[in-house]
């Protein structure tokens, strides 16, 4: 059974915190054989991936075809339906539309000594973009890493997806197409981590790696990560919901069945101000949670990390919801943007009964992508801003660094780094002179 | 000797491939001695703290010690000579207003069909800063770490900075005082980030932690990194300076040299079209490192890796330069603007001969917390935008949902996640009733 608490109740706050540190996933560690892996790869190249591809995805493959060619990826983008297809273009288009909003302006300007000063962006030159195989390989991740690396200027974007016994997903070749990628590799794993990260002679290496991935693509990228610039290593998903007594229970128990359907170790958190909502939700998930087609794993997800919390008002509410930092914030009550206004901390919020949370998994248009397991606290969801990076610009004129050279070589001096304040100090005796 | 190479000789790039791999820290392996610490820290709280101050800063301390008082700070601050203080006063104000230029905007808009989509930025509420002690206790450092974070609005901001036998930096408490600072704790090591990231009696944990150290804070920040956020984990200073004949071949000499007496490790590289420039700049050197303090220093950094490139033209040292992607970049040519442009990786530039990059130390404005090793080729220095974090914001109406919920089911079906299908579906069978 789920949590149940009441935060009138004089035990809640140690309860709470209880729920706060729990942990939800045990990662295998497989540190060592990914170690391995990059090392192997690193050495020999295609060879090494190509042995590892037919070890751990059953395909034996020459090097010219770990690449997708474009006819493959004509011929398995005509094999999806008008329906599908009409659908992640729709979702493709708001995505653009919203992450085209992001891209930061550069800035340029000259302060009260006549010195110039101010940063460019300019993107990442090659990023990668690890697509999963098999259950969870979902085209809605592919346009949510994508896109922004496209909208962001990013000049070669390539796709490692493994295919085991060579089965592709369509739709995931379909997304990348719709994206702009330039490049489609049939591999995964480790070695397709090390392949990017490195290079091999047929894949050139990239300078920035994102996209989700099991405990060896994790693994991977956190060795690379130095060597390349990686996203975050995404937990398991989690929803909280608040709720007043308007909202229509039955709705909010298929969104937190949405978050519990992605995985046993997901979790979804109800907080309420109406005892009687609370009772009602439960009853919904437990009545959909007989007939849910991954009702094995929604119902875990239930069970063991499920939560349900009852308040005294909708202040106290988020106020609880900052402490956790949902990655999936819903706000189902009477007036969201009022109480959106208390939220300090959350990954994403959907504002009123008409948000579900699904919109956003595909075609709201803010990115998917979010922060797990409370690092809401101090990062945030991917962007456009993880495939550009800011380069600072100063120009001195003499009579700037007459009015702030003395005070820069007074500090150098104090630091003990005499040069600093020689390369100050001739410039101003040229001045002088 | 540093290296000498010429761009057009046959084996150049197999020698620029080279400098560019070349290895300059071997970081010793402290990683199982942070596990211990950090776990007697979240173990034991303050008393591991205490004794491991004990042991490494020869303190004996108790807990109410562990935080510097306001009249401690006063007496200490009150130390500090007119000169300095008035500098760092001025490095203040000048990287405040700089800093304050770059906080995010708020958006928030109306698409097509209803939805308001947007995003807000808001500031992590606690950050910790970690100062070294001793020799690399540098005060500017404190400003470059601690401006940002206050002008993004981080509403606690805790300093730890050891201070082994009872010494402190006044110039460090002032340049805390100046920046804001909210509570500044006389410890370091592992045992200081493991502090800050869980916890103790006497410390409240914080949410971010930034700043540099030595390989124990690296691992321990490394460490910590998920339950905390972290900045990146610097790297041996950088200085790539692209000169003409018109640039003075001492002042270059000087920059250069200041980068070289930070580290053993640091590197300087010369890029000229003008192979007498290059030949006065290494005289120019040579001369300086025989009288410099720091020449045991700067001239092991400068023997082991500086390097110096003939080119035949500025648009090819823009080129080789990109592909360093420096951490600093002086551009000492006749024309900076123009060359500027042809620059895409690079963590700052300084623009022209009256722009030594130790004014970007001090008194520019830009932050010095910058990305060495390479890395500015995905990632950017030290900003306000490390201490906001971003929350994605939509809300559908009736309409909306109609327009784009469909969509959204679809694909949920097509990925087999019913119950985010069902979210969808529930609320448009509602509109259809």
């Amino acid at each position: 059974m789920p949590v149940f608490l009441n935060a009138s109740d004089t035990d809640f706050e140690t309860a709470f915190v209880a729920l706060l540190g729990a942990k939800r996933e045990d990662s295998p560690d497989v540190d060592d054989v990914v170690a391995g892996i990059i090392a192997d790869v690193r050495a020999r190249g295609d060879a090494a991936v190509l042995e590892l591809t037919a070890k751990f995805d059953r395909m034996e493959l020459s090097a010219d075809q770990l690449r997708f060619s474009e006819a493959e990826i004509d011929a398995l983008v005509a094999q999806v339906p008008e329906a599908e297809r009409a659908a992640l273009e729709l979702a493709a288009e708001r995505i653009r539309a919203y992450h085209e909003k992001q891209m930061p302006e550069d800035a340029q300007w000259t302060d009260d000594h006549g010195a110039m000063l101010g940063w460019r962006w300019t993107p990442v030159s090659a990023a990668g973009l690890y697509v999963p195989g098999g259950l969870a390989s979902y085209p809605s991740s592919v346009l949510m890493n994508a896109i922004p690396a496209k909208v962001a200027g990013v000049e070669r974007l390539a796709i490692v997806v493994p295919t085991p016994d060579g089965v592709a997903n369509p739709l995931v070749l379909l997304a990348a197409r719709l994206a702009g990628v330039d490049e489609v590799y049939r591999i995964g794993g480790a070695q397709a981590v090390a392949a990017l990260a490195y290079g091999t002679e047929t894949i050139a290496p990239v300078d920035k790696i994102t996209g989700p991935g099991n405990a060896f693509v994790a693994a991977a990228k956190r060795r690379v990560f130095g060597k390349v610039g990686i996203d975050m290593i995404a937990g398991p998903s989690e929803i909280l919901v608040i709720a007043d007594k308007q909202a229509d229970p039955d709705w909010i128990a298929l969104d937190m069945l949405s978050q519990a359907e992605h995985d046993e170790s997901a979790q979804a958190i109800l907080i309420t101000d109406d005892a009687d909502m609370a009772q009602s939700v439960v009853a919904a998930v437990e009545r959909h949670l007989n007939v849910l087609e991954r009702r094995a794993i929604a119902g875990a997800s239930w069970r063991d990390f499920g939560a349900v919390i009852v308040v005294s008002d909708l202040a106290q509410a988020a106020e609880l919801s900052n402490r956790v930092a949902p990655e999936h914030l819903e706000l189902c009550v009477a007036d969201p943007d009022v109480l959106a206004e208390r939220i300090t901390h959350a990954g994403a919020i959907f504002l009123g009964n008409w948000t579900p949370e699904a919109i956003g998994d595909y075609v709201g248009g803010p990115n998917h992508v979010l922060p797990t397991a409370r690092s809401a606290r101090f990062s945030s969801g991917l962007s456009v801003m993880d495939f550009v990076k800011r380069t600072t610009l100063a120009k001195m004129t003499p009579a700037a660094l007459r009015a702030i050279g003395p005070a820069a070589e007074t500090l150098a001096i104090s630091e003990s780094l005499e040069a600093h304040g020689l390369s100050v100090r001739a410039r101003l005796n040229h001045l002088n002179d």
